[in-house]
Parts: structure tokens; sequence; C-alpha cells
């Protein structure tokens, strides 16, 4: 917010031509590698699409968890953009593995079938587990053994870098991930997410793409400054060790209540837990979350950068009462 | 033949506004109903994804069979023209059914997710097998109950309906079919497929879906020809009677031999059976066959209006000699 | 920035569910009318390609100026959007006129011909120019004839309404718009535009295509306190008054002085002028703006909500001395 | 015919692997270039749009004649198909001519503006003219100037050829032209065109971009067996010269008639003449044709393979006795 009342004050080029976006590119590159391109956008679902889009030929599919967000959080927007068929890869743990993922790699060379072109991953998952290095290594490999790319949904990668205790670079360009979107907006920003382009040729017509999927800011310096922010005196951590660790104090709080059953490793800020049907439309107006398997009473609590210790010893005693 | 012989002698408008077509579209009419609106396209992938065209808008999706051909042989020109995403439904035997195509019609209303608009099926289905005209019904309830179309992929319809000995209007436009693809090249045209729109009202625009899909002949005289004559004198008839026939007679030549397992039901064309490995490639040599499952050597077997009695013997003989 | 101040401070609902859109919407309808349907979206370019897009289906085509930003500044976002053509009507002032615009709706029926179906027009215009009144109603019977809709972007449309010192309503809804693009950028917000559709049944499903066209923001909250600011206390109007002010005081300078010719009615926020060639360059270095046509030197300056009187001063002070 | 006659009488394998795809292959390579690639669709309109498919990325945009089939006769499928922009350059002969190319070349690098990317033209023209070799190649060098390629829709080309007195070759792969669509069904084909790539590499993937097209005929040897007799024994030439003659023949019998003004060029198989508007509807009852440009009751008459020398005479012989 500071940062933003500061970018209000200049004056400053437009479509990115400004200090600000010039400085928080370059944090990026030193968080990632020299080469690193950047293209900021205004929300996960267009970084993602968008990312994709530069990855693929219309003929192509794109291979994902299939609870993966591109699979089934974003509309038909990866279809409507990219014109590639989506292949679910099964999951019980949100992340995907070699093995499943390249028994989905099929008839390749066939015109009649969908050609296999990118791997997608989320980090952490959208089941709140993170990949460790040598995963993300292992699908890197089966990637380029077939002539595939490696995309990474980075909307909560800082929640995975903590959990990781790792530097960004570790896991995702040193790994082998081709292109990755920088998640903001789930980590404190107003508004705002990155694409990173690791291979600079992937990036060479990425701004025309940018503009033509309606994602081009013109005063582009609002979302620079934020990043620039998040990015500087270890903002991003603090954030996400925050909501880190409030999802593991939540852990610690439902495990030893009876009847309730955590069903995910609690690995970044989201904790899934089986719940006695009977409180959860209770519960519910307390708080909001969601219901995330109703035939199980499964729900998904996700902790956020500002979530206070108060609220979730509130959530917690509430439970108790409740059950 | 004939009719295309026919048909090249005489001059006639173009782009449909010709005699033939004009009769061919009668045929039609009488075969199915008095309001059906035929449009005549290509081929068989052409004549889906226009029909799924005209059901759905762009944030849709398709609920298919996971074998369907939509799914899986069609590369992404479902995706492409329509974006919405196919949604495959598991199958043992080609044919999906209500509890499981209910199953997969999820989050309705909810804007992040792709929104359930079409259920499609194939008769026969790309196993051989063939639905009932209860099975279709109990389809259609499925599909009025949540406000979905059903639309058929009827490339193979004529063996369908052979197999059932039921008229064609039976088991489509009376069982709660929107739209059908009505197939040609399979059953012995030189080119062309008929979709048939049996709701005027989503006819209305259709013929713009058409010319922008790249499938408007302008001398349609020579698809309509050729339909003319299939669906004279029972052509079409005597064509996927024999398929069918043939079909039957190569099971009953292969079920004796041991090795081998017939893996689904023959009720049209085709007969599926898994081989033993090590006859496979010698086989191939001999005719052309695709193998449909090569993890347990199972291969797809597909007769023809052409395919004759020596054939199959033939073909059974040389199996007998081989193993 | 005050109100993004005071959103940030408050837990609320994400994707819209939340105080400051429900009184953000309540004070667009009080402006135009109590059935009209709004929709927040990033940017103008998405505001309106998603207009466009649920008034169109892919064969249609869109009639606009010939230098519509949709025609000439938005990417190809609109043809890849909607699919349709866009198809330029001349123009000297930046407006269209009935006649120019009927006589490019042709083939009406003709299949093989992109069929017209909606008339886009900017207020004010991208010369700076703004439609009456009559000019909008007269467009908006043209649209009515032959069975199209009446799109407006109004990216710049508080500049107009301050122009024809009107309400909103009486050049939009009252006047025969379907839907409208409502600039919040230009107009001194940091992100966020408003899609107003005054015909409900146009804005059912409205909320599918945004989020499958990226442009869902999950805190709108954010985009919804800038709306309501800019909405009460007449901010909107101060601010436009301030800019189109400022315009007319740079025309007042720039006028007098030999070697200028004043190219547009300067009844907005911008100027259009030709200027010595050979004093662009050195003008540049001292504030940005573009040369709107290289061929005769023509240059196009805009006036902000921030503008001050000292930099207009400071300007033609700086012309003067280079002439 | 007899080419479809003998093609029905074999069995042969599908999609194109089958020998009369191989020679009809063959023969396009000895017209054109060992390394032409040569892919077979069903329509023209098909042909360029898969065509011009491969030359652009979406935010491209194709330079044409305002006249150009792509731009005002297959409805929206080029921009359905390649999302991009199509500039149409003004003509007065349905030719296109570098310095009005160059001129609309515009703003290349920015990314709000559609990039350039392809030249298309149409030979022969939709006004039945033809290009010189030369015209050919400075449009030709323009493309390379500006990094574009270079299209031509040879829908009518063999008229072109036989006007020219040239080889194909001359002007088309020899005069750079990068892909070309090589009309059948103009020239006496029932159905079928042929898209040939000059350069092996724009070929690479393009079997994907056909069967996604909907334009991959299982069949194909249907559509190979008649580019085969046309590429044989000169047939090609004979059907092209006589439609030319035709339209010399009926050029020379319209131009003494006192109140017809040939309005083109006749360089091709058509004739474009404004008529005395009262005898229009009469003769149209006589043979169908177009009216071209109502305002000036310009026709558009059109000359194929089969149009015999007593049509021409009784044709003229009825405006003789109208008049």
């Amino acid at each position: 917010m500071d940062a933003l009342i500061k970018a209000n004050h200049e004056h400053q080029g437009s479509y990115g031509g400004d200090e600000f976006t010039e400085r928080a590119k370059k944090l990026f590159k030193q968080y990632f590698s020299d080469t690193t391109e950047v293209f900021f956008v205004y929300n996960g679902t267009a970084a993602n699409v968008l990312g994709l889009s530069a990855l693929t030929q219309s003929f192509h599919s794109i291979l994902c968890s299939e609870l993966a967000h591109i699979n089934v959080d974003e509309s038909t927007a990866p279809e409507k953009f990219t014109a590639c068929k989506l292949i679910g890869v099964p999951t019980t743990d949100g992340k995907i593995y070699p093995q499943d993922v390249e028994s989905k790699i099929q008839r390749i060379g066939d015109q009649h079938h969908p050609q296999a072109k990118v791997i997608s991953i989320s980090q952490s998952t959208e089941y709140g587990t993170v990949y460790t290095v040598e995963e993300i290594k292992a699908l890197s490999s089966v990637a380029r053994k077939h002539n595939l790319y490696l995309h990474m949904d980075g909307s909560r990668i800082s929640n995975a870098a903590v959990s990781l205790k790792k530097d960004f670079r570790d896991f995702t360009v040193n790994a082998g991930v081709d292109i990755l979107s920088f998640g903001g907006t789930k980590n404190g920003m107003m508004f705002g997410e990155a694409i990173l382009i690791f291979n600079p040729v992937l990036a060479a017509e990425f701004h025309y793409r940018r503009k033509q999927g309606m994602q081009l800011h013109s005063k582009m310096r609002f979302i620079s400054a934020q990043f620039e922010a998040l990015l500087s005196n270890d903002l991003w951590k603090r954030n996400a060790s925050h909501s880190n660790a409030m999802a593991k104090k939540l852990e610690a709080g439902l495990r030893p209540i009876p009847g309730i059953v955590i069903t995910q490793s609690v690995e970044g800020n989201g904790v899934f837990a089986i719940f006695p049907k009977e409180i959860i439309a209770e519960l519910q107006k307390e708080i909001f979350f969601y219901v995330w398997n109703d035939r199980i009473n499964e729900v998904r609590l996700m902790c956020a950068f500002d979530t206070r210790e108060e609220e979730i010893e509130r959530f917690v005693k509430k439970i108790r009462e409740l059950i």
C-alpha cells in the first residue's frame, strides 16, 4: 500500500516504461536468473493461460493434475485462448508423478490425436502440498525426454519456497521450469501477477500475446511498485512464512479433535480436513471456507498473509464447541 | 458412383440450390421428422464439431465417453472451434451411463468452472457396441433434468439401426437427441456427412457456422446425390447389414481359436479382440488393422460395406496358421 | 487512493461479494437505470472485447470508425476473442455517421459474408470529438432498423458528459446504447473499468465470459472502491472537467501560434494539431506525446485529470521559443 | 470422373497412404519444385485459411485486396481460425500494388497494433485479371523487405497460367510465393483443392493443422485421383484454355452492344460488365449470374470448363433481343 502511494505521486511512462517496472524486473532477475524475462499481468488465470499460449500450438495438449487450477478453476480460458486439450493426470496428493505423466503422453506423431507439449504443475499444489526439488527435476526429465515444456503455476510459490527452505531459483529455473506464473495477489498484493520466462527465445513476441490477451496495464507502475515492495526486505517471505505458520497452527489445533481427519500433508498455507457434516454449515457462518469434496465432507481451509492467531484460535474453539 | 455420374451430367445450382440436395433433404425428413433440418458437410469430424458448436457457448463443457472420437481422434478441433472443455466419462464398453454422466455434471452456476451443456454419445460406439433405445432415453432424461443437450455421433449409425432392428427415428429424434451426425463415408460414400438438427430453433443460423467452418461445398449436388442413393432402395441398410454380418462372421471365426479373447460384444461392424502378441505384426502384413490397446495386445478389426466373405475366411485361416 | 486504503483495511468477500462492489453497482444504477447490470474488469481493451463478445456470434461483423481503438489499438484481441470481422467506416472527425454506416451493412443473409451485428462508437472519440445525443440516437435507429446492437467505448465517457453538459443516461441507455465500456483508468483510477449492460437478457451469462476472458478480479473491492469514490461527490466530473479545461487552455495557447493548425474540434480532453516538423522531436524531450499522423506532422496532445496549468503554460512557452 | 471410377475399384490405404496420393504429389513436385509439400483439402476457403494459419501467429495481420475472397467471401473463417486481422488494400482492377501494400504496413513493433505478416494475392484475381510475373516479384520484394510472407489464392490459377503462357512455377515458387492454394473445383473437379507449401520448414507440422481444421479426408484417394487426372495429359490446360476462350468469346460478343460497358480487362475466365438495369432480371431467368455491384449494375459473368459456345451465343443473342 505504501508502495502504491509512492507510485501514485510520480509522473511516469505508461505501459511499463517507468522506473518502478524497471526496478521490479531487476529484482526478479536477481531472484531467478539474468536472462529471465518478466511480464506483469492482472491475475493468476491470465498468467497461466498466457504462459501456456507461449509454449503451444493449437493442436497440442497440456498435461496437468486433474485438480489443477487450470483444469477446473479457470472456466474454459485455457481452451479458448490456446485451443489445446488439457489432459488431467490422476492425483491423490495434488502432485503428479513421472510415471503417471508419461502414461498420458500418447500417440505422438499421430495427426488424429492432440500432441502432448507441456507438463504444468502447481507449486504449492491445490492440496497445499509442495514438490521437492528432486520431484520437479524428475518431471523436467520426462519433459525433455519427450520434447515437452515444463510450466509452473506459482500462484502460491512463496509458500512453497518457505516450506522448502530453498531459493526460488532452486526449484524453478534451475530445476528445468520453462515458464512460471509468480503469484502476487495470494501473497498480499492488491492485484497483479508476474509471468517469468526463463528462455528468452520464448519471450521474443510475448508482449504481443499479453496485449492481445487483454492484460497490458497502461499504468503498469501500480503493479510493479507492489512487486518491488514484495521482493524487497523479504516481505514476500514474511507474508508466506506467516500464512504457512498459521496453517501449521490450525493443523495442530484440529488434529487432536475427534471426528476430524487431516487429509493432506500440511506443507503450505492450506489445511484439508474431513469435518463432521453437521458442523460445516454452522462453521461457515463464522468464517468463509470452501467444501472441497462434498461426498466425504472434506473442507479446504486457507490461511492468508493477514490471518491472525486469534482467528485460528477462535475457529478451533468454535469447532470444539460444536463437536 | 452411378449417382455421381448422374449428378455430373447435369447443370445445377451451386451451394445446395440443386434438385439432388432438395431430394436428399426430403428423404432425411422422411426417415427422421418433418421438422428435421439437414446440412451436408465433408467429413465426420466437421459434422461433430459444427453440431456441437451450435449447442454451446465458449464457457461450456461437453460430456462424452473418454474413448469418444471427439475426445481422442479429432485432434483439438472441438476445442479450437467451440472453446469448450471435453469431459471424458469412464467407460468399459464404449457406452456412457446416466449415473456416471451425472457425477460429472459439477459446479453448475460456478463461474470458475466450465459449465456442462452437452452429453455426446456415439452410436454405434467406438467399441462397436450399440445403445438400446431405453439407454438413450435415459441419457436424454439426464440431459433434460440438468438443462443439457443430447448430441449423437452417428458416423456408424446405419450399423446401429441394423443391429437394433429399429427405424433411425426411434433412437434419435424420438429418443431425445437434439443434433445428429449422420455418417456417409463409413457406409460407402466417397465423401460427405449430414448434420441433422431436430429442433429448428437450433438450425436458424447454422448455415453461417458451416461456411465459417470451411464446410460449405460449392458443388453440393455431389454429396447430395450420394445421400440420395444411400437412402433410396435401402442401400444404407444393405451396406450396413453386410458389414455387420461380416463382423459376426469374423467373431464366429475367431471365438473358437485358443489364445484369442473377444473383448467387446459384437453388435455393429467391429470386432475387438486380444491376440497373441507374436502374430500381430505378421497379420498386419496381410491386412491393415489398428492395435487398439498395446498394453494388452487388443486389436480393432472393422468390417466395411465392401468386405468380402473370402477376406474374412482368409484372415481367420491365416490366424489359425500362425497360432 | 483514500478509497483503496479504506478497502484494504477490511476483510471482505472475494470475487465481488463485498460491500464496496454492492455500493458501486448501486451508484451505477442511479446514474444509468435500475436494470443496468455492472461488471468490473481490469482494462479498457477487455471492457470493449468482452462487451462485444456478448453481442455477437463468431460469424458476425462489427462496424466502427476506421480509427476506433478496437480497430487499431487493441492488437487482434477483438478478432481473437469474438472471431468477428471489424469493418472500418471512414471518418474525418472520429465520428461515424448513419449514411456511411448503412453503406457498410452489406449482403445480409448471404452465408459467404460476415453478417453485420454491432455498431460500435467511441464517446468521446479517438479524435477528442463528442457525439451529440441526436447523433447517437440516429445511429441507434440505424442499428434497430437492421437488427444490430449499439455498443459504446466510453473509456473517456466522463469527458464527453462534461462536454455535453448531459447526464450519462441521456446519451447512453436512453439513446439506445446496449452495452457501454465505462472508463475508470483514464479518469484517474489506478486500474479498473466497468462494463454496463442495459438489457438484462444480454447480461444473463456474462459472468462466465468475464471469467473466461481472464478478467475476474478476486479482490474486486479494490476496483469497486475506486469506482465508488469516482462516482461519489462528483469526483468523476471534477476530474473530467479539469482535463477538458486543460485541453481548452492548450488549444487557446496554440491557436494564435503561426505554423500550428488545430485539426479537430476540441470537445474533450485532447487536442490534435499540425506542428512544424522540426520542433516535434525537441518538444518530445520536454513532455511525452504521440505523433498521430506522421505524413502531415499531426500530433495528439492529451490532458489528464492531473495535468497542471503550469505544465500547459510551460509547454506553450516552449513551442513559442522553438518556432 | 473416369479417375474416380478407377480409384473406387481398388482397396487402398486411408488418410493419404495410397498410390493415387503418391502419384498426385509427385506430379505437383514436377510442376513446382522438388521440395514442394502437398496437402489436399476439401475446398478453397479451407485451402486459404489453413495456408494462412501456417504463416501467422494470432497477433498478426494479413494484407489483401479489399475485394479478396478471403476478405469478403469466406464468412469470418480467416478470423476464426487465425485470429488475425485482415487489412483490405484498395483496388480498382482486383490487383494490389507494392506502394499501396507498403502504406498499410504500419506500426511494426508496436504491441497495441496488429503486426503485418502476410501479403495475400489472388491469381487470377476476383476481377478476372492476371498478375504478371514481374508484378508478383515486386510484391515478393515488399514482403521480404518487411519480413512478411507471400500467399497466393490460386483457386483460378490454371486460368492465370494459360493467360500468362507461363509455367506454374514461374509465377509462384520462383516468384517468391511461400504458400499457394491450388484450385481444383473451379477447374472441373468434383471436390478438392491442394495446399502447396514451398518452404518445407513451414510444412513440418501442417498435417496437424489440416486435421484440426477438419479437412483431412479419410478416403483421400478420391481427391488425389482427380488431381492426378487434372495434372496429366494437360487436362488442366485444356479446361482452363477453354474457359478463358469462352470468356474472350463472350467479351467479343458483348463489346459491340450499345449500352454495355466492359469494366475489367478480360484476362481469365470472367467478364465484368455494366448492363442496362432493366435487362438483368430478365437475363437471370435464362442463366444464373451474380450482380457484382448493384450501384452501377455491374455483373460478373464466369465461364467454366464446360461452358459451351452455343451457350455464349444464345446469351449474347438474348441480350441483343432485350436491348
